[in-house]
This record gives structure tokens, sequence and C-alpha cells, in this order.
């Protein structure tokens, strides 16, 4: 037996009290947001309409490496953190791998994923700055349940836009954010002008997470005291979701254990983003050799098969412009895509690093996915979200590859959630019913028109 | 700021290497089994043919005050123990109260409850006995999935009888157990004798647990190399849980803490008796006088309306006779009772110390839990099971008879897990359609006339 715990819990008092900024390490920073009426970067006042002031001074801020965590928002994480960095000693036996596995398990809240970190801290600003009411989107339900949880602890109303197909698939997890106060509208709605917009358009439409976001802000605009919260993509998301790599390098480093690969599910990008924040800056600095890796489905492959372009956030295209790796905003993923990482764009600053080398990217197709899931659930004990076994798969491939030439490598990788209300995807792998859907050369392109910049 | 943090974790190096039997601790032990073709005492050779041989040992076994946790369990209980003890500081404030509240949390499973604990110990000895199966059955699904997670984990197959009502109501955690490879039977079921039996005299009955263990036992009977398991209710059961007290205690003295009372919610008894093992031991021995409440829903209220009678534990009257609380093995519960909790007797050793006064009990109405447990969501974060929730609603009354008084109490209780699979039931309260489902005396009546041994 190692001296390493299966667990590693962080003390109270050791637990981080600041985010860290990666954007501050990086040689060149990602690209400002780009005004789509005058092509020129976004001013504070610009964004102010849609966002809280003081996520627009976090999101403008590319120079202070670390950034205080208020005393309110660190007492909302008391209650669900520190997250247990976890030995999977069980799943090193079952690969007869050399390699030492670690992850991070950020499922151990209700919401059942590492979204919890950024709506507390986007809520609490919210109402410090005396609003009444956020509106935001969600996709898989996670995103919507935090801020639901994080806005009944706080006390602001709050409307969130669920992509059709996921509150048809997901009863429950609508249900969830009710019993957490929070209003929820299936998208596309007729709520919304852009919402009419695209049901006249394509009535049959599962939505998506483009639209959503669409619908949101278009509430949020039309109401006094009201603003719209963004669970993923943005830069001040990527710094809160730090709070995961920080907790992670303090853990490893209490039992001298340094990462050779890091690998995180990227979807929009902020569990990676957060999950590697602390590491990426020392490789940035040349302080570590650390391979990361991004896992994205196959069949939502903005890193693998996307552009680096400027590009809408949203499907109704009323957010500023964003340099990122991108299928179009009209990129609307296959409705059997089970879980979340639909998002048709990826996260600025992960893109640049992305872009700039400092990591790699891999898609996986979402039956070998859930095999990953299963054999992790059945081994270590946890149930994971489909999303997060994307960052599974990848690990038991590394470690594999461990086993066939030997090397002891230590595999580090974010398990972001729980897999409780995503069990009508675990039955469609159990019965054979689930595909696997790659989109052809000609769908990328349909989405690629979108792009409102030819370049 | 109290000195006490949030949460308290113990190091893997401070948990417990031993389980605590608390009959030992007893001056006058639970009655043993009766045959009832003989109503003499059941040997260990009468238990045989249905449980494992260590099981029957532990369940005898009132002199040993501590028993060896086998480094086999403990490596199981590493990968998500130790449970967390939390200071309710958020419900504390939102109650307005002097009374300090705690909980010992045993939802970070994928299992959602306390039900692994022992699931993990009767796999375990399964397997060392070289048995090749087993068979149990489940209410709510906790205790299924729990031992579905052991058998994938020891290695050895499963079939769950599931009550018929809860498989409809919860389809996703009957899905939650065949991802684990369990097999999952509607009870009643065609599968046995007793089955068809009662679908006979009773073709649309939801079933409940005691037909399901009928089943469950049938099978085992006629199975070679099968045993039988239960979740609840036995000695050895509530031996294993007292995993679950003896981190309570040395978590709570860590910071010097002392109960002046603690809750537990009480089905068959298992948690509850767990939880206050430790505690319940030095009382009898004069060493603390903390008050006991157990908490049971008002439509199934075994200690506060039952009978301290022999009572078989199972509806098809194919167990040994126990000395219980009972509402009697025919006492089938309203269906639309939501959760757990719906088994028609109570753990031998909680309905001895209850009947010999060394703890109080009370019943409480659904629509209250789900009140409480709304509450306890919305500020401490965690959606609480509505098992759980009859013990924060106990603990939330005596927290606010101490605002009233000024008395600065210790509260403890155990929320013994996540809700996640009882949205249909939250959705019932949200919308009002919740009933209160009270059995009148003649519904009793009824019940006991299934009492075999008329006193």
């Amino acid at each position: 037996m190692s001296k390493v715990p299966y667990k590693i819990y962080l003390e109270e008092s050791e637990m981080p009290k600041q985010w860290f900024n990666v954007r501050a390490a990086m040689k060149e920073k990602p690209e400002p947001f780009i005004n789509p009426g005058t092509m020129e970067p976004c001013t504070a006042d610009d964004l102010r309409p849609v966002f809280c002031d003081a996520l627009i001074e976090q999101e403008l801020n590319n120079d202070d490496r670390y950034i205080e965590i208020p005393q309110g928002i660190q007492d909302f994480y008391k209650m669900y953190r520190p997250s247990p960095v976890t030995r999977a000693y069980n799943l090193e036996r079952i690969l007869d791998t050399p390699a030492e596995i670690y992850y991070k398990f950020e499922g151990n809240n209700t919401s059942g994923s590492h979204k919890l970190n950024s709506a507390a801290a986007q809520v609490y600003y919210a109402k410090e700055q005396g609003l009444t009411s956020l509106t935001t989107e969600t996709g898989a339900g996670q995103w919507g349940t935090a801020l639901a949880m994080a806005c009944a602890f706080y006390g602001i109303d709050l409307t969130v836009y669920m992509v059709k197909v996921s509150a048809q698939q997901k009863p429950y997890r609508k249900a969830v954010i009710e019993t957490y106060g929070g209003k929820v509208i299936p998208s596309p709605s007729d709520t919304t002008e852009v919402g009419k917009k695209i049901l006249a358009e394509n009535p049959n439409t599962g939505g998506s997470l483009g639209c959503a976001i669409s619908e949101a802000m278009e509430v949020a605009l039309k109401t006094d005291n009201c603003r719209y919260v963004l669970g993923s993509v943005l830069n001040h998301v990527i710094l809160h979701q730090s709070i995961i790599g920080q907790e992670l390098k303090t853990a490893l480093e209490k039992y001298d254990v340094e990462p050779d690969i890091i690998i995180g599910c990227a979807g929009g990008g902020s569990n990676l983003g957060g999950l590697i924040s602390p590491y990426m800056a020392d490789k940035i600095e040349g302080k570590n050799n650390i391979q990361f890796i991004a896992v994205e489905p196959a069949s939502c492959p903005s890193l693998t098969r996307g552009k680096y372009a400027l590009d809408f956030g949203d499907t109704g295209k009323t957010t500023p412009l964003m340099r990122m790796y991108t299928l179009g905003s009209g990129f609307i993923p296959s409705p059997n895509h089970a879980g979340g990482l639909r998002y048709h764009g990826m996260s600025p600053i992960v893109s640049k690093l992305y872009h700039d080398g400092y990591m790699e990217a891999r898609a996986v197709e979402q039956n070998k996915i859930f095999e990953a899931a299963t054999t992790f659930a059945r081994c270590e004990g946890t149930l994971p979200a489909p999303e997060s076994s994307h960052a599974i798969r990848v690990a038991m491939d590394e470690a594999l590859k461990c086993k066939e030439t030997g090397e002891k490598k230590t595999i580090v990788f974010g398990l972001t959630g729980t897999g409780y209300f995503d069990m009508s995807a675990y039955m469609s792998y159990m019965d054979g019913s689930m595909t696997d859907f790659i989109p052809t050369d000609e769908d990328l392109e349909k989405g690629f028109a979108s792009l409102p910049v030819k370049e």
C-alpha cells in the first residue's frame, strides 16, 4: 500500500482564499471581445447591460495572477468543498497498469458538478450589486441546478432556459431546479422574440445551448435589475473554476505527487480551464512539462475539427464576438448526443492555449465513453456523468499505453460530476441502442457558413 | 465564527478499524430469533440455509463490544468514507436558534445512502465463503443500489426484488442497479411461489418490503451457492452501520462537541441503530444523558403505534420470529407514501432499547417532512432524501424549541442520503397534491390480526 491515501481532503484552513487567473501568466492574451457593430474591442460599458459589474472587471482582467475570493463566497464553498482528490487504486488494479491515476471529484454536491463553483460567485456578486433577478440557460442541467442552489442561498429570483431536448429527457433535473425555487422554460420558447423566430424556422428543433443563451440574454436586457449569467466559456467562469486546480495542486503537493498528464473533458471549457490553471501557468513559465489533454465528444468536435475564428456566443447572434475554436453558432449537435458538451464554441482562454500549442485535444465517440463510464462505476464506486466520462476514457487509454510501455506515469483527470440524471443514456448504452453520431465534413460546412467574419 | 469547521473529515488513519456492537453494553439483550415451528430459539444451523456463515456469527454475538473490520472491507470503505460531519451553520442562521446543529451525511456515494456500509460487508463475507450469487429486496432502491455496487466490486451475481410501486416510480433507480450489473424484478412477481400467491390474492398490489423479502428468500433457498441478504432490521446490519456512530464520535470528540440530542430516521432501524451505537452504550453505562429520538412516518408508525410482539420479518411468513415493534407482517403502507421507511417492523435492537426507555419516538406526516426537506436544501445545499428528512424535521423542531427557551443545546442528526431519485415526491409536494395518509385504528387492527402469536 502506498503512503498516498485513497482520498485527500484539505483542511478548511488549507482551502484556497484566492482564485488563480491563468491569463496573467499567458505570454499572448486571448483576444478581447469584439463589438460586432463597430468591430472594435468591447469596453466595460458595452457589457454592463448584460453582465454584473464585478464580473465584467474579472472578465477584462489579464494582469492580476491572484484574485481574492470574498468571504461570502468562501462561506458558500465551505458547504460542499474541499472536493476530494482520489487515488484510483481500484481502476489501476483493474487496468493492471504501472501508471498512478488520480482524479479530482467535483460531484459531491446537489448540482452534481463543478458548476456550483462559478454559480456561487456570480450570484454573490449580483446580490452585492443590488440586482433582484438573473436569467441563464442550461443544457444537461447541471448549471441550472447550480445556479438555482446559489440563488436560493443568496436570495435572488432565477429564470432558466433549458435546452428542450434536455428538459424532455430529464424531467427530474427540472424538478430539482424548481425545488430550489428556479423557474424553468424549455428552449426555444414563445416567451422571447428570438425563440419565436427559431421556432418559426424550425418548429421541431430540440434546441441548443446557443439558442437558450439568446433567449436568456433577451430577457435580461428587457428586465429591470436583471442580468444574464453564463456557466462556461467566459474568462471569469474559468477564473472561478480555478478553485479546482488550486485545491488539486495543494492536495497533490502534500504528497509530493507531480502529474505527467492532466486530462479534462471540454464543452465550453470551464472545468478544464479551472483544473489546469495553476499547472498551466507553471508550464508556460518552464517549470513543468505536463501533457494537457482536452477531451470532447466526436459529435461536437470544436477543438479537433472547428475553426479558430471570431464567432458569436449564441445562435441568435446577439453576443459580442469572441475568437475561439468554433463549429459556428449555427451548428446544432445531433439530438441523440447524451449529456452535455454540446456547445458550438470553446472558451477563448482554452482555445488560445490550444492554438499556441500548450495542450492537445481528442474527440471520442459516445459508446466508448459509456464503456469507460461503466467500468469506472463498477470498480471505483461513483457513477460518473457522461461529460466527465470523456476524461475517464482518455485517462484509461493513457494508463493502458503505460501498461504496454511499462512507463509509470502519473495521470490526473477531472471527474466533474455524477450521472444520476443521465440514466436514460446509460440505459440506451446497456441495451445497445446508443448510436455514435459523427458529423460529416458537409455537416460542419453548414455550421461554418454561419461564421460572421470570413478570414 | 466558531472554531468548529463547516465539515469535519477524519484522516484515513483516524478511520475506525472496528465495528461497535451495542448489544455487548445492553443490560438486557434483544430476544433471540424464534423458530416458528418449534417456538425454540434459532440455532446457527437453522439460519445457515439463508444467511452467510460469518453474518450468522455476528447476528448471534451479544458479547464482543468491538468486532474487527476485515481489511478487504476497510479498503471498500476508503472509496467513499469517511463521511463528513457537517456543522449546519446556515440552518442555524435561518432558524435563528441558539442551538448548535450537526449532521452526519451518508449520501456522498452513488447508492445515495448509508446502506453501502452493510452491503460492502455482506458481499465481502459472501465472497469469502465461496458463494456465487445473492438475492435481496429493495424498497426505495438505496439498498438495491448499494448491494449492486458491492457485488460489482467483489464479483458476485445479484438479483433484486424491488417493491413494484417503487420500481414504477423510480425507473432510473432500477437503471442504476442494472448499470452495476444487478438484475431487477418488480415484486410481487410470478418468478416465485409466494409472489404468485400474493398476486392471486391481490393482483393490483403495489407490493411491500415484506413481500419482496419473501420472494428473495425463496429464491436463495432454491439456488445453489446463493444466500439472501437484508439491508436493515437484523443485528449484523446494525453492527455494520455502527461505522457511522464510530466516525461521528471520533469527529465530534476532536472538537469537544458533546451532543444533547441525537436524532435519526427509523424504518427498519439500521441507520438509527448504527448512528447511536457508541453513544447509547455510554448512556446505558451512565456516562451521558443524551436524548435519543427515532423519527418515523405517520403512515407507517411501528414504534409509536405498533405492538412489541413476536412477528415474522416478511409477508410470506417464512422467516424466523423476532420480538420487535411491529404493525404486523400483513400491514401494507399506503402506496402514496413517498420514499422508504415502509417496513412493518423495527430492528429488535432498536425495539428493545425503545421498550426499555433508552430512547423516544415520534411520527411525522409527509407534508411536514417535505417542508423541512425544502428548507434544508435551500440553506444547506444538499437535497435530502425523504427518509433522511424525517430527522431534519425533528432537528428543526428541537432547534425551534431552543429558540423559545433560549437553551443552547447541541443537536446531532443523521442525514442518511440524497433525494435525487425522489423528485416525483418533491414535485407532488410542490404542486400541493401530496396527501398525508395516517392509518386509522381499524387499519392497524387489520395488520395486528396477522401477528402469529397472541400474547
